[in-house]
């Protein structure tokens, strides 16, 4: 099992049993979400932004505007505490004490740095596409010149990393099962809804397949 | 309408036409999430943490053990920022420059305070739960002293928040149109799985109405 070294910063202080340093298991719940929420501070001050990502192999990027607050401060070597969090259900105790819920998480730190190169930069914005969609980088518009210098990439070095997981039923005291209540766990998922085509789709383009979509 | 005067940290830069600062939509907004995003700075690292919280009047409670890093930090005064994040749906253009998501979001700054009235304490715990499953409160055991001294809850004052909103089709450039590719949204939504029930549930006891869950 490859796995993360904790250190002072990424080490789970709170509920250790929860906490996972498997690699695989942290590359598998970033690739399974949409949106990060990125850390930083700039002049003294947190900030809190949420933004799309897409990981290759062990970078994550993330991409946006020049004119990014956040990405200038970013791509200036700031350090970088970066958030994923897939919610699986809620978990209904019978006190109110010892609800919960379900979920998995990520949490990494690093210091990014600006893609310069050209084709890593092609490279994760095709990733930026297909993480949402598997398949789309070939069928749409590729970037052209003017677009690649409209956007700024940012890469993180996944090198200092952990995950938190909670799963299964809640945990009541001793005395509160004998309450008659229900307790159990509501799982929750993401669901797709019907496809809103464009106004100006061309007449006999095929509909989106949503069978392609890549469920968390 | 009631509004955020947008402050120097406060301020949407990046496409500032899909700001709002109006105080309803930022409440109906942390009123549909479940997990937030903590963002705050120790010792000069910035962090980023998941966790729930509830929203009453006009604060924000987040809570945990008081022996949690990130509630010691923040209830020593510690700036905060904070943010939820709903995805709605994915927007497919016809290149792949203007893909894009459709998303509500909050970013709020405050300062954190611990709640030390028992009476207040009481009532950010209720809107824990009634935020995950309205009723619920009423339904199950409630704090006990124990409990409640091993429950940690902050107050984040909501007066310094901007919500960023992104709806509709995909915005192509005008030449992209004539290409035979589908585009428009594939709207996205939680969905609630088939309750697990616990074990140890009683026998004759009501399977949960999910009905009544509050959806996003």
């Amino acid at each position: 099992m490859d796995a993360y070294t904790p250190t002072e910063r990424s080490e789970v202080r709170r509920l250790p049993k929860r906490a996972v340093y498997d690699k695989d298991l942290v590359y598998s719940i970033l690739d399974a979400g949409y949106v990060c929420h990125v850390g930083f501070v700039a002049g003294g001050q947190p900030y809190v932004i949420p933004t799309g990502y897409a990981r290759a192999g062990d970078r994550l990027y993330i991409h946006g505007s020049p004119a990014s607050r956040m990405l200038r401060a970013l791509g200036q070597g700031a350090e970088v505490s970066l958030a994923v969090t897939l919610l699986d259900g809620f978990v209904l105790a019978r006190s109110a004490f010892h609800h919960s819920m379900n979920y998995r998480s990520v949490v990494m730190f690093a210091k990014a740095s600006l893609v310069t190169d050209p084709a890593e930069k092609l490279e994760a914005l095709r990733a930026f596409t297909e993480h949402v969609w598997p398949g789309r980088w070939a069928e749409v518009r590729q970037p052209n010149e003017r677009e690649l210098s409209a956007t700024t990439v940012l890469a993180l070095p996944l090198d200092e990393a952990s995950a938190k997981v909670r799963t299964g039923p809640p945990i009541d005291d001793e005395a509160d099962y004998s309450l008659p209540v229900w307790a159990g766990v509501v799982p929750v998922g993401m669901e797709l809804g019907e496809p809103v085509a464009d106004e100006r789709v061309l007449p006999g383009v095929a509909a989106i397949d949503t069978e392609r979509f890549r469920r968390g």
